[in-house]
């Protein structure tokens, strides 16, 4: 994929020199008079200037008509003046150098009439010069080391921020402003805030691009409700991750009221959830679901622990029933709990004899009275256990400063020798151990399933890395592939054109009559199955268009009859190119694998088992095509059915490989094609043994034309 | 099921008139010197009589040689003697009137050696004396409006507690004291707590029973490792069920590595973890899977709040972002949100123009320019929409205490005039403005999608109870039911059995002979089933041992032939009784329905759908035998795969009802012969098309001698 067009950086945005306040007001409960309190009062480094052509001074500093009388030159705008006079304000910055403008104001496309057109000419009018515009109708932005507070939410009132490496883009205003909040009330380290209203010029995708290149952003935070541009998405989290910047994106929208919730508040057109499902985990996106979800794996990706090398979990405790409560929450999140060596469980219990050793490895409430129990159980655990991460829960200990302080100090001694792991506290805890467990870049949870899911975040994410580490390119497209059918065919010319791009077809062919079709039977060797061939009836076997284990000659005549009379009853009205005569297909699993065109992302490929697992389940996986057989194997393993590929029931595993190849198959051939195909089915995708492959029995292709 | 036999009370427990601490100690850090420097400074308000030969004054008070020489009648003891001298301790106050004990002292069955001896001794004492005992080896309990810390836990240091209606056990000394520090840190109302450690004679049980008989408990919150006696336990749950307490449970051991660390921890006999979940469902108790949910579920569960009528939810938010969350978490839990009507939603538009009318009702940012907007929206949602339950997510706006207040106040004047509507308020909110919110009895939650999950819980337990309401008997055993075979016997006569017993089976007989299948084949009519009838042969498919759609004479013998063969082949040494004849069956949906033995609970039923589901997706629901139709039903509401039951792919809606009847029979009879049975099995339990109803088509009875 080619790189997207290059735009103009965000930087003086996020880091101008001077700003000019358009719209300024001398109430500081305005929109117009806030962002200058907030600005005044949180000490912003640079010069600022009001401007208003009504008033000589507001809040205290000199006031202007317009950017142009400024004796200085202003790199940022903040607007606030009413929607009718926004764009006049805009040409004025634009013409006199100011290369960033954040449109704070209300009025445009999210309440329709004249809005609509004028957010269109900022949109050009952005285009044009190369001056970004945030907004309109946004909360604006924030740059916390420069204490520059271009916002006007009450959120930021009082400043209460940290520097730290989580850097935030909410495309809603409230969401934004309800997250800084948060992120106050929790003490977690902020970098860069931005809002993205209604995004006429800058989008998500470029916030998540320049937070990629920025050196202080270690946690891209979004929150995203459609995305605009499939091109530039995936171009700024491709980036991100080869940035080693690690994304947590909230996206909303999953269920139906959810979605409509969404489009109602942006008008934007929203892609399928599942499909953005997809997408996240085919860029290493860690998804949040919740608010908490949101900040506790932000502030886990944040912290300078290494990620786990693996999955394997040690869960240390003061309480046996914490510990076990974690454990379920492990296997919930994916995580595995082996259990600590023989010998060293007999060690640790000479530590204590009433522990529990295993893993859960119990210290018993007697941790109270004999801190250093932590560190030889720890030492323990990490030597001999080998756990990637180990999440440690103590109770209350944090409350009593001193023990709190033991126990870092115990943490950080045991972890020199073990630099590659990954560790993480939960304890409640005074607000003076929670600030040395920060400045010690030790992760400090208040609950303890909640830092197990913290760790299950780190490792999949871990985990996919290491995956996409080896290169997955999409395999090539094969030389002979056929085009896509202009009309809808049948479904022996789309098998056709599945195996010219590489998907194994069973054995068949379209016999007019009856003579032919026993020619062919006796061509392939009996047992057959005959099915009617219409590229009109979509569903053959539920109008009884299928016919198996036709055994002999006379059997593939009576067969051929009934099929004909059943079509003839059921769909008088479909085009019948005759009777297809298959191989019966030997035994094997059945799954579906489809295309479809998603209004955002363009060619997706879905996969799921078959029968009526994904009707019954919607147990289905989606990713944006092309990409390569590692992606097409995450796709197999995210289905919950995958338990059938392993063989059940006393049937031989079966070929997974094999599928993960037709996967990445199919995924080159759509993509190629994107533009021609509405829509492709192979239903059912039959998977047999392993080392003898997959064939696709029956297939329809729709082509965007006839949609 | 008649009530277990009476126990003397808890309450000398938890409120004593005069309380003596056995083994007091001068050093406030000591076992023994902590819960008399509680005692005095959260300011019990009986006498306290230090019981300590060695010294005249214990911690400024008078001390005594043993609890006779206390010239006062004392109702509790407290007992922190090393463990070899608690039983003396114990049988000098059970002497002396005392009739309730709390043994801190560790040291007995949890560690092995004498101390097991000691234990049960303990217990006999118990049951002998009538006196009550609590622990050995716990951290003891709570009366919070007496002012009663008879505990060592760190987490009771400085009391902090504030009166409320929810009580807690802990099986857990460590949990429960992790749970003490949170009670305090989220200001929630406490009124019992109690850990029961060793559990020798008071068990969790005991103490569900306790708070259910106790006026000032609404709430009953448990932390259980595992269960000692199923009569107790349901008996004190349908106790609380029926005085109108609401019980909220944290039963770990889920996963296997957390079944394991409970096991460890207590040495108790854990039942599987799915028929944990049958009980809870049975008894309408909140099952709990984090601590946030465990707190979040018994909050919003101590609400003076009507319980939800239905599951119509109404979300009002400030951010369309935050709407659309929760949105997506209510259909998680399962809520319903139907959109506000036309006019309704035309009547909001006029209030503010920008506004998203439909559910979620976003009311924008605005609100903080016009408070009142809350106010108007409020209440058109709850005339109009007829919503069940709304929550409101209200951003910051509680962190101004004017702003919270004057929510409030609309809040309660609107809610006056729909008393039977539940509403939960969240927004990160100042400590006066919570401390306001809960002197009101309004719900006030920090996040907006813990809160959903509240209303959630809320929702399933109101359900729950209205289903319940309804009298859900056992249906009676019909009056010529079998017994349970002695041995194993074939399909046949198993099928007799469960015919006897009310469940419909597949007509079908044994024949000896080729001649005898043919004449029972003529008999049913064609196309028949042939079967080998074998008690020793479970899984018949596997060996090739059923042959379908065998249409006339000549298939018969040649089928008979075919099966005496492969049994032959594939199982040797199985007693072969014949070949079974059946019915075709007509096309249904194949379930799977079992009965079970748990060591703790005795006869279990088990349901899930036929196939590969069970195996692939250990998709199955549970209960304890017997029960009525409702709870047949609710058990197939339970399984994820009930959606084939609707009918997938064309095919008609299955008899749920007949389902929901066999199941319900085969309980009674389950439980009628729980003695008798190790386990049965109905695989294919077939469901015909409503109205036709099931069809046992095999079917397996293990006697409980001949496991």
């Amino acid at each position: 994929m080619p790189p997207p067009a290059a735009r103009p950086s965000l930087a003086p945005l996020f880091d101008p020199r001077a700003i000019a306040i358009y719209g300024a007001s001398s109430d500081p409960t305005k929109i117009g008079g806030r962002p200058l309190d907030f600005l005044k009062k949180s000490g912003f480094d640079g010069p600022l200037y009001p401007i208003n052509p009504k008033a000589p001074q507001i809040q205290g500093l000199q006031a202007y008509p317009a950017v142009a009388a400024v004796p200085d030159a202003v790199d940022l705008a903040i607007v606030a003046v009413p929607a009718p006079a926004v764009l006049a304000a805009l040409e004025d910055c634009a013409a006199h150098g100011v290369r960033g403008a954040v449109v704070l104001s209300a009025g445009f496309a999210e309440v329709g009439g004249p809005g609509v057109a004028w957010q269109e000419e900022m949109s050009a009018l952005a285009r044009r010069t190369g001056m970004r515009v945030v907004g309109p109708n946004c909360m604006g932005l924030i740059n916390v080391r420069r204490r520059l507070l271009g916002t006007f939410t009450p959120s930021a009132a009082g400043f209460g921020l940290v520097p730290g490496r989580i850097s935030v883009v909410s495309q809603s205003g409230a969401f934004g402003g309800y997250c800084l909040s948060l992120i106050r009330q929790r003490g977690l380290g902020l970098n860069l805030w931005i809002t993205t209203g209604n995004q006429c010029d800058v989008d998500v995708a470029d916030c998540i691009e320049h937070f990629a290149l920025d050196a202080e952003t270690q946690v891209i935070a979004g929150y995203l409700e459609a995305a605009a541009d499939k091109e530039r998405l995936f171009h700024a989290l491709a980036l991100a991750r080869e940035r080693g910047k690690r994304v947590v994106i909230m996206k909303v929208g999953r269920s139906e009221a959810g979605a409509h919730a969404t489009a109602s508040h942006t008008a934007s057109l929203a892609g399928s959830d599942q499909v953005y499902e997809g997408v996240f985990r085919q860029f290493g996106v860690l998804r949040a679901r919740s608010i908490d979800e949101f900040f506790d794996t932000s502030y886990a990706a944040a912290s300078p622990a290494p990620l786990p090398q693996g999955r394997r979990l040690g869960v240390l405790t003061v309480s046996g029933g914490v510990g076990a409560l974690m454990a379920d929450v492990a296997a919930d999140v994916g995580l595995d709990m082996p259990p600590m060596p023989e010998d060293a469980q007999r060690r640790l219990k000479a530590l204590l004899p009433f522990c529990g050793p295993r893993n859960p490895v119990d210290m018993t409430a007697q941790l109270v009275n004999d801190l250093t129990l932590f560190e030889r159980n720890f030492e323990v655990m990490l030597q001999e256990g080998r756990y990637d991460v180990i999440v440690a829960f103590l109770s209350s200990v944090g409350q009593v400063t001193e023990l709190g302080r033991g126990i870092l100090e115990q943490l950080q001694t045991v972890l020199q020798r073990f630099p590659d792991r990954t560790v993480i506290a939960t304890m409640l805890a005074s607000p003076e151990v929670r600030q040395m467990f920060e400045q010690a870049g030790v992760m400090l949870f208040d609950e303890p399933t909640r830092a197990v899911r913290a760790a299950g975040a780190l490792v999949h994410y871990g985990q996919q890395l290491q995956k996409r580490g080896a290169a997955d390119a999409p395999p090539p497209l094969p030389a002979g592939a056929l085009p896509p059918p202009a009309q809808v065919v049948n479904e022996v010319e789309a098998k056709a054109v599945l195996a010219s791009a590489g998907i194994p077809v069973v054995q068949e062919r379209v016999a007019a009559s009856e003579d032919e079709a026993v020619r062919v039977a006796q061509e392939f060797g009996y047992p057959v199955v005959l099915k009617i061939a219409s590229p009109d009836i979509a569903h053959k076997s539920e109008i009884g268009g299928v016919i198996v284990g036709v055994r002999d000659a006379a059997q593939v005549r009576a067969a051929f009859r009934t099929l004909r009379e059943r079509a003839h009853t059921h769909a008088p009205a479909a085009r019948i190119d005759g009777v297809v005569v298959a191989q019966m297909a030997p035994p094997g699993v059945e799954t579906i694998l489809g295309v479809a065109h998603d209004p955002v992302f363009g060619a997706v490929l879905m996969f799921g088992m078959g029968g009526v697992f994904v009707e019954a389940f919607q147990d289905v996986a989606f990713r944006v095509a092309p990409f390569g057989v590692a992606e097409a194997r995450a796709m197999i393993e995210e289905v919950r059915g995958k338990v059938l590929l392993a063989g059940v029931r006393g049937q031989p595993p079966a070929d997974v490989q094999a599928l993960a190849s037709a996967i990445a198959a199919l995924s080159v051939y759509a993509a190629q094609h994107a533009d021609a195909i509405e829509s492709m089915d192979i239903n059912p995708l039959l998977v047999l043994p392993r080392g003898q492959g997959v064939l696709a029995l029956d297939a329809l292709i729709v082509p965007r034309s006839a949609a």
